[in-house]
């Protein structure tokens, strides 16, 4: 096994498709998947089981999860909007579910029809489900607080409120927690404060992950802010797919490649391949016609006598 | 005057015209130094006095230098290439030259057809025609360290021919040091280190400006880490104009007013009003119609009830 001082969770395939306006048919999902594990990519979310007739792309779900349940050694995600989606993932043979707990009671009544801690009822629930089964059978709930930097109808989210929702998360029995700017509006100073807070509330144990969006451009500068105050674990997407559905020409998450670059450059070891990394992404751009896809490294090619973190 | 708690120093009309197809005209050259200063952006570096027939989109060096001039408090800077720009350049009323000397050998010889330390021998004589002139009507020397992270010919750039750069400069008798990006290699961890190395080697009171490029997407990450090791110089291009001629589609500079954002979101004062810089960067944009511009702010726009740092 490859060493690894940071742990990338590809979400393209979630987060990413879940605005395409392409479908990408279940074979070319699975291609993606394995070429991103062949390029030493350690996690990847690789679907989300929501209603299928709200985001038809992941009709596929269950077939594509126990497709990624195939590959030695890699760590496998879905998402889940709510306890009928986690059973659905579950009976599929999910591991991990992550599941959306807006900060910010506006997005969380506009996108899940509930409040806050309604939501966090709902994922104590998915706890439950998950102590009931057989030790060998049990799945890992990851609790991601959406909207933790801000939110576009409520605008600023108090730090207290993310502690609040994080410590509630914590109580509810979750194995992971991760602090998601869903809608680009963190900044470096804020995310060491937020980060901290939340580590100090929740103590040292429990997992505590980045999920960063690009929209305004803070994207690695936010990844190396969380990185200095501990974090080890970020979500991103190949090509910086996804991004907000409300905010049209607005770049989506962190790119994969320009991330596993920075840290890679930084003497971090990503146990990732840049060369493969960005194969895989001239693989897909033209599955996906209709989606803009970002980056840096793809473009510019590692510099010179590049040497990696573990060479 | 505004309180500042950093400077960023707009390099476009200089950086970016440098390599630009298209030929700007001289008025409106003066309409986009005047716009930037009245958004609030405290240093401008206007234009390069470089012999005409290499790059004729500074044939009107000295009016615009002159018009810049004349704007009340805005810091005017301009690039010279060797002693005879220099002369040139302070015949024009240039208060501030900014001579670049490339730390790696292999680029010194092809930008300059100099050894490193020869080019500091020019620094030097221009220092020398600094002091030779009455208090009143002295000008400041800026030797900007290029190639201080990596260099497309050598590959790396060792962090002690940075230091021994630095270290030549200051005996040389520059008033400011600036080290560069010039080709996108830098890292977060390497600035840390670079930044202190030279710092450590120079002492505290010689200002160190920071010039980052951002081919691979490290641009705002990079400012993070030399903000945080106690830089407050900066410079950066609106639009991330500019570039390397042998990089096709490799992006620029550090984009200004995503750069601006950062550190307004984190609350540190630039003195830049964001929406006027967007303005600016719209205004410019059609006239160099060959020219790509990058950035995110001016895509997404400021965050909903957004809080500049000193409001």
């Amino acid at each position: 096994m490859k060493q690894r001082d940071v742990y990338l969770t590809e979400v393209g395939p979630r987060d990413g498709l879940q605005i395409s306006k392409d479908f990408m048919p279940t074979e070319q999902k699975k291609a993606w998947i394995k070429a991103e594990f062949e390029a030493g990519v350690p996690i990847i979310e690789v679907c989300s089981f929501v209603p299928v007739k709200l985001i038809p792309q992941f009709s596929d779900a269950a077939e594509v999860l126990a497709y990624a349940n195939l590959l030695p050694g890699l760590g496998v995600e879905v998402l889940v909007p709510n306890y009928k989606g986690c059973e659905r993932a579950v009976a599929a043979g999910a591991r991990v579910v992550t599941v959306p707990v807006s900060v910010s009671e506006a997005h969380s009544q506009s996108n899940v029809r509930k409040s806050t801690m309604e939501q966090v009822e709902e994922v104590k629930r998915m706890c439950e489900l998950r102590d009931s089964l057989p030790a060998g059978k049990r799945f890992k709930v990851m609790g991601a607080c959406s909207t933790a930097f801000g939110c576009t109808i409520q605008g600023a989210v108090p730090e207290a409120d993310v502690v609040r929702a994080a410590v509630a998360l914590q109580k509810a029995g979750v194995d992971e927690i991760s602090l998601a700017d869903t809608v680009g509006y963190a900044n470096p100073a804020q995310i060491k404060s937020v980060f901290t807070a939340v580590r100090n509330a929740v103590g040292p144990d429990l997992l505590i992950e980045a999920h960063f969006h690009n929209t305004r451009g803070l994207g690695l500068a936010n990844c190396l802010a969380a990185y200095e105050v501990g974090v080890r674990h970020f979500d991103s997407t190949l090509g910086g797919l996804g991004g907000c559905p409300y905010a049209p020409n607005a770049s989506g998450n962190v790119v994969t490649e320009d991330l596993a670059f920075m840290f890679e450059s930084m003497g971090v070891s990503t146990g990732i391949d840049l060369d493969k990394l960005v194969a895989v992404r001239e693989m897909i751009r033209p599955q996906l016609p209709q989606t803009e896809f970002y980056g840096h490294l793809s473009v510019a090619g590692k510099p010179k006598n590049f040497a990696y973190a573990h060479a």
